[in-house]
């Protein structure tokens, strides 16, 4: 069997064999999204001279692509929350996450995390992060608004709600449309400058460079076609994203995404952070888990519809996160999936990009066009109705805001993996580190002198069972601010 | 963070450390179960000196506690197939056994298991394994009497019936109970036993022997409380099992199993040869793949019954194998999970250890006792019976077979994971391997002098969806046999 470079661990330079240094910092930062501006702030801040390495020739990463809310609450709740009358608990915002993650959980990150919240919110506020106190009241998956505050999980639905008291933690960013992500890295590259930490763009980090030991004392980068030895005195932060563009890795380690799945991150999503780390024997962890989704909403009114399986039966509470439902789709026994709705009132979702699989004046008529049981498929309407005209749902539980009868003419969208409906991923496994961005080796050792945070990380989001929107640029963000001051205080 | 040294890799002996061998073999074989006794045997047919280090006071390992049914077939069929009237093709059991593995095929692996599975079958036998010419026609995890021929997986059951022709391909030994396990290993026992190759019991090995390009040269063992240096010139091929008895890495590797699941296996199944493998650079992949199962059957009739979740919905066609129904319990977006059967006929399964949940002369009684809708499961229950009644499942597509109304007064046996129903699991995940035992790097270079075979790898069968009884037996053996050919001849 020949060698298979892209899901290779990247060999490490040995340092014996660096002749000369090109260049010296204390902290040599890889990747210059949300994770790496972060930490070089917080390194840079903690007096320590940084260095961001990245590979293309503007900062952004994949936190410039996303709307870069951040998962904020607990401690008494954020400005904003109080301003918008909420009292988040800490207990509450660690109960929830416990729950998101399921058997997953790093229950010392989430804690870490849920601690330091506010006081991320805080310094986000400080660097120059507009949060406007106002509260994005309907359902989203971000605010088209400048509003901040809004849920954006599984908070209000079941089984979820059961176990901690329901809080929006979403904070959205005050610019209007999905525009959160560019405003945040601009902010961000601005603290970045005014320090002035130096950038090298166009550059790209090639391997680390280490002892005979395993302790990381810098890296390679090619920067104008030539490779550069960089001395990091203090550490190496890798925060280089996922793997969601490497193919490879992504058949390798998520089997689950076999059917016209969208990766979405930036190009250099490519697991290199993962596999310069794996070089040096950090652990990956977690390989096969993802974040995946279904955006059905907005229009939130969509969440008045039911998804029903091949056998006609629906599967899960409608008004649950749309990463949660595609979490099941592609659990389910066989996945033809559609969404069946009112035809009256129905709003195209420019996210979802499912075709209408059937139309019918009657569950009959419907059914034949989607070539489920019609007996089947009626009962599961009529059942649906009965209860939801009491605002109740027996089975799945789905919260009373959101039951409507649904009525003659229906439409029902196709869902089905790989027709065409829009089920984009991105990877949550990687370098096993703790909050404080150290990585780990499989036998749980500290490699001394590298750190890791964001996606290239396994971090606090694990699955997309739990997942809300926030929780990954919320994960970089903080604990890449952890890691540089980690990095920065590391005694020589 | 304190180090876990049970889901520790374990560091190798340096080879310049060693000051004298202790023992010298061609081939060094750890663990005498299923793989490691026809590992050995190959070795020495192939003209290798063998020793066997086993760390109880008797072989058998994990096969000999299992049934030791074997999946067999293909290339026109075993000489019990085609006794049986079966013609099997090559084709069928590859298009099978990918299909059973889904995204998870090892194609490769695959091919190789079936063409060659002819040949094992009749080296089984030249071997003295009795098989008789004879079909055991009823559905079963094993032939409760000496009858050879069985289905034992999802072979006729939705989907996999419209994938490939059903074959039977369980092959059980001549040997009436679950007495297959200690026959077959008492077989290649005394195989090993008159080619004379040494057995170490009481044996643990510590370590593997490394030098410094990470070739494996022999291993650490522990005897009689002294540790020995042995030297294999040709190879050490590790057959230490799984590691479903390693708590620790249970928790790590598989979060699913969360619920009160049991382990099967022998005290020995500690992730040892995983972990000594990893300590080289041997790859551990698939690590959260597991084999769970729900033995509901026999007795057969149970099959007759449905199994309904938390919404009191059919979620699986219950005449597909057990383990694919457990497979399916543990994704149900909740977990209450029942058998409904008609009372009458109903007969206890000793393996399964549910208890009676509710019983009903209507399904209004049921219903209640259950806790769950009665409207819902009274659709279930009715639309199941019209269509059973005509011999259909328009939902799952049970097979005609097992299609028989349900009929009142009703039981429910309680499969809830957690509550007693005996879900046993064993651990899929392992070292990266080639069809020839060769021990993988993650950059799927190969690690000069190390093999590997059975659940030490990540072999043919890699989940639990579509497992078949006799699979991991058949890929212990098989590939145990491979790796001893190519250890021995390796050239030095």
């Amino acid at each position: 069997m020949s060698d298979s470079p892209k899901t290779s661990p990247i060999k490490p330079r040995k340092l014996n064999e660096v002749t000369q240094w090109d260049m010296e910092t204390d902290v040599a930062v890889v990747g210059f999204g949300g994770a790496g501006a972060c930490a070089a702030i917080e390194a840079a801040d903690a007096g320590a001279d940084a260095i961001i390495f990245e590979v293309t020739s503007a900062s952004g990463g994949s936190t410039a692509l996303s709307s870069a809310e951040i998962y904020m609450g607990g401690n008494g709740g954020t400005r904003v929350q109080q301003a918008c009358g909420y009292e988040d608990s800490t207990e509450d915002m660690f109960n929830y996450l416990m729950e998101a993650n399921g058997a997953l959980a790093d229950e010392t990150r989430i804690r870490a995390y849920c601690e330091g919240s506010l006081e991320h919110f805080d310094w986000l506020v400080d660097k120059g992060v507009p949060y406007k106190d106002t509260e994005y009241k309907q359902r989203a998956i971000m605010a088209p608004t400048d509003d901040c505050l809004l849920y954006t999980g599984n908070e209000k639905a079941w089984p979820f709600r059961d176990k901690a008291k329901p809080c929006p933690r979403g904070h959205n960013l005050e610019i209007e449309g999905d525009n959160g992500g560019p405003l945040l890295m601009k902010i961000l590259t601005e603290n970045v400058e005014k320090r002035g930490i130096r950038v090298e763009y166009d550059a790209r980090a090639l391997t680390l460079i280490a002892d005979e030991n395993g302790e990381v004392h810098g890296l390679v980068v090619r920067i104008d076609r030539e490779e550069k030895a960089v001395r990091a005195r203090k550490g190496v932060i890798l925060c280089a994203g996922g793997f969601c563009m490497n193919e490879e890795m992504v058949k390798k380690y998520c089997p689950l995404l076999e059917n016209g799945n969208m990766p979405i991150g930036n190009p250099g999503d490519t697991g290199s952070g993962q596999l310069m780390g794996a070089g040096v024997g950090g652990a990956l962890i977690h390989m096969n888990e993802h974040f995946i989704t279904l955006p059905f909403y907005p229009p939130a009114n969509q969440t008045y519809g039911i998804f029903v399986n091949s056998q006609g039966q629906r599967f899960i509470n409608e008004d649950c996160y749309h990463g949660r439902v595609a979490y099941h789709v592609i659990r389910q026994v066989s996945q033809r999936i559609y969404l069946v709705l009112s035809a009256e009132g129905y709003e195209h979702s420019k996210y979802l990009n499912a075709d209408i699989a059937g139309t019918g004046e009657t569950v009959e008529e419907l059914a034949e066009e989607l070539e489920l049981d019609a007996d089947q498929l009626r009962h599961t309407i009529e059942f649906y109705n009965k209860h939801a005209a009491n605002g109740e749902d027996p089975l799945f539980h789905k919260g009373e805001a959101w039951l409507k009868p649904i009525e003659a003419p229906y439409a029902a969208l196709d869902c089905t993996p790989g027709r065409g409906a829009f089920f984009p991923f991105f990877t949550l496994g990687g370098l096993d580190a703790l909050p404080s961005g150290e990585v780990l080796r499989m036998d749980k050792s500290v490699i001394k002198g590298l750190y890791a945070a964001g996606r290239t990380t396994c971090g606090m989001p694990r699955t997309a069972a739990g997942y809300s929107s926030g929780m990954s640029v919320g994960d970089a963000t903080y604990f890449g601010r952890l890691a540089g001051k980690q990095a920065a205080n590391r005694a020589e």
